[in-house]
């Protein structure tokens, strides 16, 4: 049996802090820098690397994070959860995202229900259903094929989804997989529907709702709203839409919808793009292949991150070193940086994925912690990112870690040499420069122009984001949240804090306010 | 004259730190949270309102802010720069900005040129060629009309003119102002390019070269790269192409375009959209007049900025709380957080602005400094974040203070009424209940449903997303950074930090690599 334990109390995080820090700018300057670029690197699937010879650790703070994974039972906690134990202890739900995916342990039964079998059954009633949606035997009401596909969700339900699609949307339209043009709408701003709507051809447009419950407000709102264009251009609107929900939800038998595909409650929102939250947006844009090959290289990733050597395991390795970071070094940000355009939205999934997880003030038992929690997400790619807030990165008076992906080569391949290189050597030339930047500064006399250096980072480095490689990167940084979420000690799979918020903005629309809530329902006209 | 001061050394910097701290839950509870509510409200240009209701701070504070202005010689250090000064005293340059979209003081004459006549003359040139290129005299090679018009440039010619036209573009649609589709192509990763000419008529294209020096590496490749296109298209790529750029540039007497718009070297690129960076392509897709009104907005809350009266001069109040809450309270980063998904990128441009001006650690004489000075910038639009990061926000181990922005009404106008509202009046209520829970939170049994409260949070409301109300906006943010640069004593107009990363990106490109460096441009394949 596994045990709970604060981060604090345990004799391997006491050790860890009492070690001497290390100086990233002294350990990557020299020989001694290129011999840890070269080893301080653990393999990824695909082909990837995740490589942190640019962070603040060396071999005796690698061994004290190694022991601090054992006496947390990092690897064992795994095990219990992709095993089908309890883990979401707050909601009492077992967490099942891995299980979308690939199978690494024993048969999850659940609600007499064999659960790898229910999700990969689910994942293959979509692919036929796409099937039928790229080959015109489902089509619109005057039997056209339809070209758009639009989610329609919200939070774990838009972004991840969202940021895989801008991940192999040109990927897709360079290698023929490219089926149906994708877009999103999810803010209950009126704006947001009505714009994607006035851009796209209505009529041959299929709509996917996603929403778990069958009850988020944003989304049953911008439901009415699709509705209501689809009839006003004098369309049925039951031939336009398909549903995402888990089977007890009041979308689940509803004739509103041409099919509905399944989640359960075991797949947190913000986990989901393996399901049919992705797989449904996912297979109709690019084809139930491609989301396959997806999957795969996600299932590949997770079998590393069963791995008990930290060495091996990227996914753990990187939890480990962020907590190290954060709790004993005492940064408070973590910036994540892909050196790819495809990559645009990612971050703002991983700010969700990571800061709705762990932004937690109390343990799995209710109790409050004494030490910080998830840390502040934020990120734009690069090179976009070098010519905007990296000047607070490399000269400011925080120390931010910083999380750079790269790949080898384009996904589109059209490239242009300009003096001696092209855009993408260029590109890699930059990510490159930056890590030993920041790692090692520069003295000059001028103070302006001085560069502390010692500012840790990491990379993960590959040769193409294909699908497989988007799976591995997804899967990488689930891990990494739940490995940090076991550190912790917090659930990392409830999210109680979004809760207020909505039972206050009903009281507000229901005119039963007083005090400051009511003046600010009046100034906004409410 | 005016003098330059550590915030640290200032006599009413230490009194601010010895006040009572205000417990934002306990004022924003009751009645007095309803008084402040109201009262707490400073008037901004255009009918929109600064509200600092939910603000750490009380009159005593406020008042003591109100010395630190005075000693900081907030005012004024303002009034030198609008008339003239060398501000930008590690470049050695005047910062006139706030000059191309009116006059506070002085005129201003460098370089023998009165400056508010060149800017004027700028806009008034850009509004003819726009017009004629709306009206078909400009036209393609064969005639025809442009239909679209694309931006080349990274960082401030990027962000900003990119945050507006997505600001407006349906604002411009429903009112009939919409004139030109605009695209940006920033980033150096070839696939932005390849994406962005893949997917619109490269034939009826007109882009817009942006570099101020003419030299930057990225906005140069991406115009080799268009040219490239538009001459496999068979089209002459003279006559695509006009250029934003200084009159020194080597763009700027060019034959390689149709046409040349200038700014010079008291703009800096983050500060740069009220100038010919944002005037070509905002007239182009917009109309000039439209161009024009933003511009008035930004001049009207400029006038406010200067205003000596911290409850009168919303950037001024804005900023030195923030420094109150980044120096006293010890809060690390700051959300921007706008209701409004036409805002969408603003945030991503206010990060520039920001974390480029003031992400600085030596005062404006080079010398270290011993506090803390710009904070790390993010945000999403609300509800989008209510479903991502907000559970940290609510319940996480760090106090990240917000920055709200609500309009009471959409810019499309098309809604729905569902259970009783519609979609407009959910987004104000959401934001309205937003500032309440997080300022004064929720007890409950359950601690992982309990919200500590005392969040703290402001809002910007308006009455609609117009030119004139994004000029506003963005002129308040503007001066609110230029505020807390000389709060902090800092030089917020230089970027030195952004160097070194170049100059090693060039010996990665010229393979001039030893240690690290070289192993890394060998693992990225350069």
């Amino acid at each position: 049996m596994v045990s709970w334990n604060n981060l604090d109390t345990l004799n391997s995080f006491k050790e860890l802090s009492k070690l001497k820090k290390v100086s990233v700018k002294e350990v990557m300057t020299g020989e001694n820098g290129a011999k840890r670029a070269k080893e301080y690197s653990a393999a990824m699937a695909c082909g990837m690397d995740f490589n942190y010879a640019a962070k603040a650790v060396d071999d005796d703070v690698l061994d004290a994070l190694a022991s601090l994974a054992d006496e947390a039972q990092l690897a064992e906690k795994f095990a219990e959860l992709y095993n089908g134990a309890v883990i979401n202890t707050g909601e009492k739900r077992l967490v099942l995202h891995q299980l979308t995916r690939g199978q690494l342990g024993n048969d999850v039964v659940a609600d007499g229900v064999n659960k790898r079998e229910f999700y990969v059954g689910q994942q293959k009633k979509i692919a036929e259903f796409a099937a039928k949606v790229h080959d015109g035997e489902i089509a619109n009401g005057k039997g056209e094929k339809f070209t758009t596909v639009v989610q329609i969700g919200i939070g774990g339900s838009d972004l991840g989804p969202r940021a895989i699609y801008l991940a192999l949307e040109n990927w897709a339209k360079k290698t023929g997989n490219f089926k149906l043009e994708a877009r999103f709408i999810s803010n209950v701003d009126p704006d947001d529907a009505a714009a994607v709507l006035n851009g796209i051809d209505v009529a041959h447009s299929l709509f996917v709702l996603v929403s778990k419950s069958g009850t988020t407000l944003e989304t049953l709102t911008n439901e009415s709203f699709v509705k209501d264009a689809l009839r006003k251009a004098g369309l049925d609107a039951s031939k336009h839409m398909i549903a995402v929900t888990s089977e007890t939800s009041p979308l689940a038998k509803s004739s509103d919808y041409l099919a509905a595909f399944f989640m359960d409650d075991y797949i947190g929102g913000r986990f989901s793009s393996c399901s049919a939250v992705g797989g449904a947006i996912l297979s109709l844009a690019f084809g139930a292949d491609v989301f396959a090959r997806f999957l795969e290289g996600a299932a590949e990733e997770d079998k590393l991150a069963a791995d008990k050597d930290i060495r091996k395991n990227p996914a753990m390795l990187d939890a480990l070193i962020g907590v190290y970071e954060r709790n004993i070094l005492g940064y408070d940000c973590t910036a994540v940086l892909p050196y790819s355009q495809a990559l645009s939205r990612f971050p703002a999934h991983l700010q969700q994925a990571d800061m709705e997880s762990n932004g937690k003030s109390v343990n799995r038992f209710g109790e409050p912690v004494d030490y910080k929690t998830g840390p502040v997400i934020f990120g734009e790619p690069g090179t976009n990112g070098q010519h905007s807030f990296y000047q607070l990165l490399h000269q400011g008076t925080d120390i931010i870690p910083l999380q750079f992906i790269g790949f080898k080569n384009s996904q589109i391949g059209t490239d242009v040499d300009i003096q001696g290189s092209t855009s993408q050597q260029k590109l890699c030339a930059n990510v490159a420069a930056q890590i030993v930047a920041f790692a090692c500064g520069k003295d000059d006399e001028n103070n302006n122009r001085k560069f502390e250096g010692n500012r840790p980072s990491s990379i993960i480095i590959g040769k193409q984001l294909t699908p497989e490689a988007m799976g591995a990167l997804l899967s990488h940084f689930e891990n990494k949240i739940m490995f940090q979420g076991f550190l912790w000690n917090v659930n990392s799979f409830d999210q109680e804090g979004v809760q207020l918020g909505k039972v206050l903005a009903k009281k507000v629309l229901a005119h039963e306010t007083d005090g400051a809530l009511k003046v600010y329902s009046d100034l906004l006209d409410i």
